[in-house]
This record gives C-alpha cells, sequence and structure tokens, in this order.
C-alpha cells in the first residue's frame, strides 16, 4: 500500500516550504506525523521527540535559511523533520541502517547540517564558536542552538551559557521545553522551568507591560533608589527568565510550540534582536500519537512497532544485561543498606526502574550530568556507602576526569556499571562504547571486569558489592546469554578462568561476551580443521590473573584476544606487555576495533565488518595455521 | 631569627581556637598571616588565596566541629589556614616537599580532612553526597563547600546546584568571593556576581523587609493574582540571589569576608536553616600583604620569594615551553586571521598573556570550563578557524569527551597545546599530566606529537597551523631546553628522526624532553661502559614513523621506551603492538610512570624515585647488558 503525502511529497528542499500557504503547513505538519510514525515503525528510531518539534521545525525553515544560517541542533535525535525537510526524505526508509542515513545530524550528509552532534548539551558551545566565527568574518548569518529542557542540566550547557551570556554576540538559544530528557526531568532548574510553564500570570500580564510600569513609581521612591532597580523588578515581575537575563541573555517565552505561525512570527522578531537571546518553547513530546503521548519515555527510542497497537514487531529475546545489573543490585541492596544507586537520566535504559521503586531514598536520578553523578559518588563512598553508577560506556567519557581525580584518587568504593560497552549499533559512531578498556586501564586502584554472560554479571556485581576500592564492570547492550550456568564459579579477586581447553595451538582470551563467540570459533576450528584452542576468561581485565595468562600463553602456539574495544590501548596491547614483561616473544594477535570511527548499522554487520564475526575470525585463525612459514616461536627464560 | 607566635602557638587543634576571647582571635588572625608569608616566601606554595580566606576559616572553625562536620574546600589550595589550625602547623616548612605535606586536603593527612580536592569545582557534587550519606545515616553533622566564584563556572559546579536545589538537603555551599580565578573571572555569573557586590542597595534594604512588605499590596492586587507572585517579586527586590533561589538554594549574604564576629554570627544562623543555603562571602585575594593584593595572579602560585620586595629568590631559568607556545601562536597568527587561541581561566599559565594583549578579538578565556572550551573550539573550526586550546595536561581530562566527539569525530583542526605533561612536581597527585598519552592515544584521527626541545615545539606549532585536522602537542613544566638548534629539521608529518647514533646496542625511543636525558645517557653509556645506542626522536607520537622505527627496532639488540607517561596505555605499550605486528618480536624495555599516582616533591626527586632519572636508567641499561643470560632475540620473517 503506496501512502500519499500531498504536501510533503514537493518538499525536496526548505526553499519549497516558503511556497506553501499557512493553512498548507498545517497539513504538511499532518502528513510528517504521518510519514514519521509510518517510516520509524517500521526502522525504529527516535521517535517521541521528533514529534514534538514538528511545527518547531518547519517554523526554523521558514524563518532560517539552513544554507547559511547555523541550527545546532543539541543531541541531534529530534532532527528527523530537518532531514525529510532537506532533501533526505527518499533516503528515510535506510535511517540508522548500514549504509543509510544517520539518525543524528551529519556534515558529511547534507550542507543543511552543520555541526555533528550525538551526546548532549554541545548546541550552546558550538553555536557560540560559531557566532565568533561568523563575526570575525564580518559576516550576518544567524546561529541558533536547539537544546531541550534535559540537556540544559548538562553543566557543559552552562558553561556555555555563562561564556555566551557575556559575549554579547547574536545568537539564539531555543529552550525546547518538554519537561522531560528521555525520563522525566530533575533538578533545581527543572523545578524553575515547571514555575515559568504553571504560572499563567506572567503570560497574561506581559503583554501590559508598558502600561504597567506606571503603577511602579509610586512604590519605586519608597524603596528603590536607582531606575535601574526598578526595571529590574519589573523584569522579574513579568518576565519569567530571569534566571537566564542575569546570566546575560534576553528571554522571550514561553510560547506554544505547536502553533506555527506564532513560531514564526517570534522567530522573525528574534532574528532582529541583538544578543544573545534564549526563546523558551514549550512542545509535547510524542504530540499526534496517542501512544507516544503517553509514554514518552518507551517511544523515546524506538525498535520497530505495530502503529495502531504502539507494540514492538519482535518480542524481547530474553534479559538484557541491563536488567540484570538492576535486578542484582536490588538483590544485593535488601541486604546492605550501604548500597545506593545512581543515574544520569537514564532509570530505564540502565535497568536501574526496578531499584527506583524498590529503594526510593537510595536512588539517585542527577540528571544529565556525568560529572557530577561521579563526584557526588565519591562524597557517598567517603562516607561509607557503596555507590553504583549505571552508565553507557559512551557518556561516561564525560566523567573522565572525575573517575581519576574524585574516585580512583582516593580509592573510594564507587561501582561503574558500565552498560552498551562495544558497539551498540545502530546510532552509531557517537554512540558506540568502543574506547573504555582504553581509557580506563591506566587509572590506577581501579578494577575492570567484564563479565562473559548474564550469570557473570550477577556475580560480579555481587563481587563488587563485597569490595573496598574503585570497580569497573563493563558489558553489552542485549540479551545476556547465559554459557553454562553450573559452571560459573564464584569471582575471586584477580582470577580468570579456563572455560574451553581442546589443545595447545592456539589460546584465545577473551574479553566478557566475546567469550561464547570464542566458544563457538574454538568448536568449528577443532571439528572442521583439528586446530586445538584453549578459551580463557580472564574475568579481570585489570588485575588480570598473571599466573593463568603466562602458564597457558608459554604453552599455545599462537595467542589471540579478542575483545569489543580499540585495539590502541585495548586489553590486547596490555598482555602483550604482560607478556613482554615475562620475556615471553610471542606473537599476540588482537580481534578488536579498528583506529577509527565505527559508523552506524545493525551490530551483527558491523562486528563482521571489523573482523570481530564468528567467520571473520574462524577464517583468521585457519590462514594463521595454514601459513607454510609458520613457526612456533616461544623463548623463555 | 626565631619568630614569635603568642596566639598560633596556642593552637594545636580547632578546640584551642575555641578558647580564645574575640580580640584574641584577631591578633590570631595576624599572626597566620605573618606565618604564612614568612612560610610560603621560604617553600613556595598557593598565598593569595589562603590570604583571602584567613577570617573565614577561623569562623568556620569556631562554628563548626571538623571532627564531625564536613568542610570540603574547592579546589583546595586555600586549605592552608585550615591545615595550620588542624595540627598542622609544625610541619608546614614541609608544604608540598617530597614526603612533606600536601597543598591540598588529603584523607591521610588529618581526620579534619574530609574529601580531596585539586581540580576546581568538586566541592558541591561532594557536599551533596556527604549529606545525602548523612541523612541515610540519621545523623546531624553539618556538610560544607567552600567555592569560590572562578570555581563556580565549571559545569560540574552547576550540576550540582541543580541536583543539591531540588534536594531539599540540608548543606552550606559558601561562596567565597573574590572576583578571581587565578587570573579574572569571566562570564555572565560573574557580571551577575559583580551587580550583586556593587548595588550597595540591596544590602542596605535588606533590613527593612519585613516591613516594606505591606507596601506591596496596593500594587499587588493591580497585577499580581497570588501572594506566592507578590513574595517572589519582594525576594527579588531585595535578596540579591535570585538566581540561586531559583535553583531552590536559600540565598544569604553578601557579607564581609573579613570581619570574623559578622563571619561566626551568619554562619552560627546558617547552621539552623533548613535545605540548601547559600552564603556569598566577600573577600579580598593576597589580603593583608600588599604584593599579594596588588598582584593576586602573580602570588596564587608562587615560588620562594623575598618578603621585602615580593620578588621571587631565584630568577628564571629561562624561557618555558609555555612562553615558546604563547610566543609561536602570536608569530603564527601575524599572517593567518584563521588561529584564535582558547584558555579555560588560565592565560598566564599557558603563555597566552601576549596573545591576549595583541589579538583581543581572537582570544577567548571562557572561564574555568574545560568542556565548554573543547566544544566551542570545535564550532570556530566547522566554520573555518583554527582554534589553539592551551590546557594543563590534567585539566584536559575534564574535555575527553569533547575531544572524541566534538573535534576528532568530525575531523576538525582544533591543536590541543598541552602544558605541564609528565610530573609537575609541588602540586602533586592532582596535578601531575600523567595519563594524556594513554588517554589520546585510542581516539581516531588524532595526531599527537612531543617536542624534544623549545625549537621544536616551536617547529610543531607552526606545522599544526598549516595542517588539517586535530592535533595535540604535549610538552613539559619548566624552561625549554635547547638541544641543537641548527639540526632542527622541518617537521613533516609522521617522521620521526635520529637525534644520536653510535652503534647497534640499544635504541632509545625517547618522548619529548626525554630526548637530551637519552643524549645524556647515551654518552655515558658509551664513555664509561663502551654499550653503543641509538636515540629516535619520533617527533609524532601517532603517526608513529613506522618505517624508521621497524629499520632501527631490527638492528638493535634491545629496544627502550622513555615517555613521563604512565606505562600502561602509553608509547612504550604501542610501540611493542607495531614490532608484534611487523613479527619483530623483541623485548621492549618501557621506562615511564607507574600504576600508582604520584606523590608530591620535586620533579627531579620524582623522576629519580620511579626510576626516570639519568642514573637509575643508566644502571638500567648497563645492568641489561651484563646479564649473562641475554640473548639477541630477533625473529623476523
Amino acid at each position: 500500500m503506496m501512502v500519499m503525502y500531498k504536501y510533503l511529497e514537493q518538499i525536496n528542499s526548505p526553499n519549497d516550504l516558503k511556497k506553501l500557504k499557512g493553512y498548507e503547513v498545517k497539513l504538511l505538519a499532518e502528513e510528517i506525523r504521518s510519514f514519521l510514525i509510518d517510516s520509524v515503525a517500521k526502522t525504529g528510531g527516535h521517535l517521541a521527540s521528533n514529534l514534538g518539534v514538528v511545527e518547531l521545525t518547519l517554523a526554523l525553515h521558514t524563518v532560517f535559511d539552513t544554507l547559511q544560517d547555523k541550527i545546532i541542533w543539541d543531541v541531534g535525535h529530534q532532527s528527523y523533520i530537518h532531514k525529510i525537510l532537506t532533501d533526505r526524505r527518499k533516503q528515510f526508509h535506510t535511517l540508522r541502517q548500514y549504509k543509510g542515513i544517520s539518525g543524528f545530524p551529519k556534515r558529511y550528509e547534507s550542507p543543511h547540517d552543520h555541526f555533528d552532534t550525538g551526546h548532549s548539551s554541545t548546541s550552546i558551545s558550538a553555536a557560540l564558536g560559531m557566532a565568533c566565527a561568523r563575526d570575525l568574518n564580518h559576516e550576518k548569518h544567524a546561529v541558533v542552538a536547539l537544546i531541550g529542557d534535559g540537556a540544559l542540566t548538562g553543566g557543559l550547557a552552562f558553561e556555555a551559557l555563562n561564556h555566551a551570556g557575556q559575549s554579547k554576540k547574536n545568537m539564539l538559544v531555543i529552550l525546547n521545553d518538554n519537561e522531560m530528557s528521555i525520563s522525566e526531568n530533575v533538578g533545581g532548574l527543572s523545578n524553575y522551568l515547571n514555575k515559568i510553564r504553571t504560572n499563567s500570570v506572567y503570560s497574561k500580564v506581559k503583554g501590559d507591560m508598558e502600561s504597567l510600569i506606571s503603577y511602579i513609581p509610586g512604590i519605586g521612591k519608597t524603596v528603590v533608589k536607582t531606575a535601574e532597580k526598578a526595571k529590574d523588578c519589573i523584569k522579574y515581575f513579568f518576565v519569567p527568565g530571569i534566571l537566564f537575563e542575569e546570566l546575560g541573555f534576553k528571554y522571550i517565552g514561553p510560547i506554544d510550540g505547536h502553533n506555527y505561525n506564532e513560531l514564526c512570527k517570534v522567530l522573525n522578531s528574534c532574528k532582529n534582536l541583538k544578543g544573545p537571546v534564549l526563546l523558551h518553547v514549550m512542545t509535547k513530546k510524542g504530540k499526534g500519537y496517542p501512544f507516544a503521548e503517553k509514554y514518552p519515555d518507551k517511544f523515546h527510542g524506538v525498535s520497530p512497532f505495530t502503529i495502531d497497537s504502539g507494540k514492538p514487531l519482535s518480542s524481547s529475546r530474553g534479559i538484557s544485561y541491563s536488567e540484570v545489573a538492576g535486578n542484582t543490585l536490588v538483590e544485593c541492596a535488601e541486604t546492605d543498606d550501604r548500597i545506593v544507586a545512581i543515574t544520569a537520566a537514564m532509570p530505564a535504559g540502565t535497568g536501574l526502574t526496578k531499584f527506583a521503586h524498590r529503594f526510593p531514598k537510595r536512588f539517585f536520578d542527577v540528571g544529565i550530568a556525568e560529572q557530577h553523578a561521579i563526584t557526588f559518588a565519591a562524597g557517598m563512598a567517603a562516607e561509607g556507602y557503596k555507590p553504583c553508577f549505571a552508565v553507557y560506556s559512551t557518556f561516561l567519557q564525560r566523567g573522565y576526569d572525575q573517575i581519576i581525580h574524585d574516585v580512583c584518587l582516593q580509592n573510594l568504593p564507587v561501582t561503574f556499571l558500565i552498560d552498551r560497552a562495544g558497539l551498540v549499533g545502530n546510532d552509531g559512531e557517537t554512540h558506540h562504547g568502543a574506547f573504555d578498556i582504553s581509557f580506563l586501564l591506566p587509572i590506577p586502584n581501579l578494577t575492570i571486569m567484564a563479565p562473559k554472560d548474564g550469570v557473570e554479571l550477577r556475580k560480579m556485581i555481587q563481587y563488587a558489592m563485597k569490595t573496598k576500592g574503585p570497580i569497573a564492570i563493563r558489558y553489552p547492550r542485549g540479551t545476556a546469554v547465559t554459557i553454562n550456568e553450573s559452571s560459573n564459579n564464584d569471582i575471586v579477586t584477580g582470577k580468570g578462568e579456563i572455560i574451553y581447553e581442546k589443545g595447545n595451538d592456539a589460546l584465545i582470551v577473551a574479553v566478557g561476551h566475546m567469550n561464547p563467540l570464542a566458544m563457538a570459533i574454538s568448536e568449528k576450528l577443532f571439528k572442521e580443521k583439528k586446530i586445538k584452542t584453549t578459551v580463557m576468561n580472564p574475568r579481570f581485565i585489570k588485575p588480570i590473573d598473571e599466573d593463568l595468562l603466562i602458564k597457558y600463553a608459554q604453552k599455545h602456539k599462537r595467542v589471540y584476544v579478542m575483545e569489543d574495544n580499540a585495539k590502541i590501548g585495548g586489553f590486547g596491547l596490555y598482555i602483550q606487555g604482560l607478556l613482554n614483561n615475562y620475556k615471553i616473544f610471542k606473537e599476540v594477535n588482537i580481534i578488536g576495533l579498528p583506529d577509527e570511527f565505527v559508523e552506524h548499522g545493525d551490530v551483527d554487520t558491523l562486528y563482521n565488518l571489523y573482523g570481530l564475526g564468528l567467520n571473520e575470525i574462524y577464517n583468521r585463525i585457519c590462514d594463521d595455521f595454514q601459513e607454510k612459514s609458520f613457526q612456533n616461536i616461544l623463548i623463555t627464560r
């Protein structure tokens, strides 16, 4: 069935949009919503955030010319309509697929995309940089940062507001206020915005502001020495955005983000204002699709779903690593009051929802604020608590200094539950957890672990909850397989395990969930080529089980390390270094991620592409053992 | 000459302070200033910040009991008086010396130190964590964060304010407002605080607040529907801290930070307030020492000086790496308009003062905000500029995600001038630049360089300014030696150089300023032991000169890598990996920093201690070549 989009199909560039009449744009908005729902239901992707900014995006493209004017989409998962309007509608069915269009703005995709985003809270900084560049160039185009109220809680956004407020640069920050991050927003700023939203007096009175000023002098004389002060008071009386005004912004709003005509009018007047302007726009996440309006968190990022029911097409294939982590924390917390859980605005994504309900007083959602999450955890740990910060690998990069400086330097018992380690798939290069082993390994005092399956993750968390000092446990996105429940012996500090042993041809040291893959490859190598391998699950990336590693490395012809992390600085190089220290000079073959940013696509495709699939690794090992020149090089002394 | 301190010498714990009468405390404050100036003039250290908080620290220790109550000193370089009052006066002459007391709070030093600091903006997060822990424990002690107005511009502090404002936890944030970071403060927040400070109406009227409320209803009826709204307006009329109030804090101030009695009175009343309180205290950096009052930036961190003149005891031994960097940038910027310079509140420390004066429009001090500095740079770079962010290695950790996500992912031409790489000496474990090679190496697209001397640093910056893509140049604290000016050939991408070649016993690959040391060791090895070495200066840590490295690694018996970076994840391991890829199985001896946090002390002592001194390396190489079992292991195929 081919759906016809009368207006949408006429739009191949923002210029086409400008040809439409007002009522036609409203019909276009309806078509866009329908197109979005229909398309994302098939491909999966970010839905609720995009449904919330249909009119806003239309208004932006009506008022601005994005070939000249720069619009920076904070996080960027709300840029779908922008993509549709800028000649990417026909590729939209390839969204987030391998070699398809990205779910985030990409400079390489379109001249309408001016800055790549993916992580939160970067837009004001980038926009200010662009405004400074523009002024040095004596150019005149507009610079606009579109940022959600969730992203505004990130410290980076505040640093940028602080700088922009003083800079007096002409730039427009649009606060897309939908009262949500992925989950509901938290924090003093959120309360403040809520106060603005719910106080209808503000908007009503605002229009009468001019006439009302005349009332003030009477009282003004009594208490106020300067006209300036009186103006300040009036400002606060009628203008709700005093917080932004005090930082140096001109505040406008709040206005209805679903009223296209009003948006155009206000955006047009903003264009002519001098200095930094903050426009507060109210939108509803999921607008126009009842399921997404009701459950905006569930429809933040979705897999393919049935439009009529809002239900996912494929049922989940089992319990995820995130759920294992969350459930285990709840279990441990039942018997240990010292355990508390922390999230940076991702309670559901990191599996902490159950913990939050069971132990509301011991659960802390700090907002999109990874830096604070970690130093806050350090504060609790210094007072005897056992904080667990559950966080995606890619976002942990935001708190790197705090891991080093606030946690590990004081050797505090903070546990990092590092979710989405390795490749994450369709979100692509901004979201892969490709670097965590590399950036964590050099940090003194930090224990780093990776479980081979869900059962081992549970045991590792139990271990961490009983152990002193900082611990990081990394595990991938997706279903937690169980290799062999009964064989999961207890975790002992610095001890690995041999989980497969057929002979002395190749030792495969596999990080975390690469173990089941290593076993499957081993089986195939033995069955088809009589190549006999041993698979070592190190459990501890650091401190590694040196005795076990050295013993097995010595007696095998070849050593392979499999890791879903950058090869540079990763576990393979660390093992090479250890063998070198033991004067075992033997080739170590590292099977890991390349020295490039890995694009988006489904995880299996990507792992195959980079030589981390079953067949690729199997073939590589076969080739190695078939090489005529192969020599067993083993020198110890 | 023995100086007698009548009151100070009676104080061995804060309890002794509580025995003094009011006028005696004022005399004590004078003695403390005298003691501080006298002591820091001998040892060096942070002076101006401490002179500014004498009365405040005395008041804190009068009102609070720091064995129970937790005071978190943001950055911590203003904790000297606290140390003096908590039984560390007698060790104060060992300040920042090897095995002496630290220049920052240390939990291992005293039960009065509750959280280690060193980097900026952590105190509110840590304090909030402690307040949450306290409440879960049903305890009652106070939690106090003391933070400067400079540190408040760091995004981490805002993230914490946002969380604390909503949490409603009893905690006190003392804003120590001295209008300075190390340099003068910048940003909208700074302007805002300045407005509070300079508007005397605020304080005068505040006292009459109650009586004035009666004036409001008359006008209130006209425009305001709710009593709440009227109160809000009054609050803004008379309470200057509306920005903090809106985030959920109770704001008190500004008050005179040098009036001990008033401070005690206000702190005592703060103790009984519920919820988060922000107390705004005005202090003067350098208070009581005229040179420090006049030049608070110069007396922020000082080397030993003459009290009468304020002049440093030892004259500088030559131009520093920072100055070379700054001067070169000015040179390059004269002929290239696209070059702009960025600092995060450290224009002098990073050598950018000259640039700031010469090109004020192309110079950006963004405040203590490393994250924003980098994303801001990315924004400028996306628009065709060549931003250079000069930053200390240890503070670059704060912007790790921004380097990856905003700069390198888009392959933007941002240059990182990484100052203070390697050990920095007396500031100790929080400030060493021990990890930058490790955390930068895995980042795709990033070029990493290290100059052997000042001349080469200049050439590298010139190279960076003409090259596309992100570049990091790391160099140490201190004087930029010149090895041999004439031999400094131009920088060619990915090309290293052999700077010493005597024979094929040992290849020494030396990072940056380790090169002159490697040459000195080589000379000694040849002269005294007839061990013949080659010294390779790689220039490029990444992309490394593989051809040169492989060629020389193959023909030498042993390979050494010298780097002032953590051995884990560092350049040595990277080289091991490359040799492995070329199937050169040969021991690579890494001479680098250990897997532990390196304490404070003078740089030479520390390098010697960790085996990076001339004699240590010399002896190690001698030992290796004397080992009877030594074998030349070189297998290639």
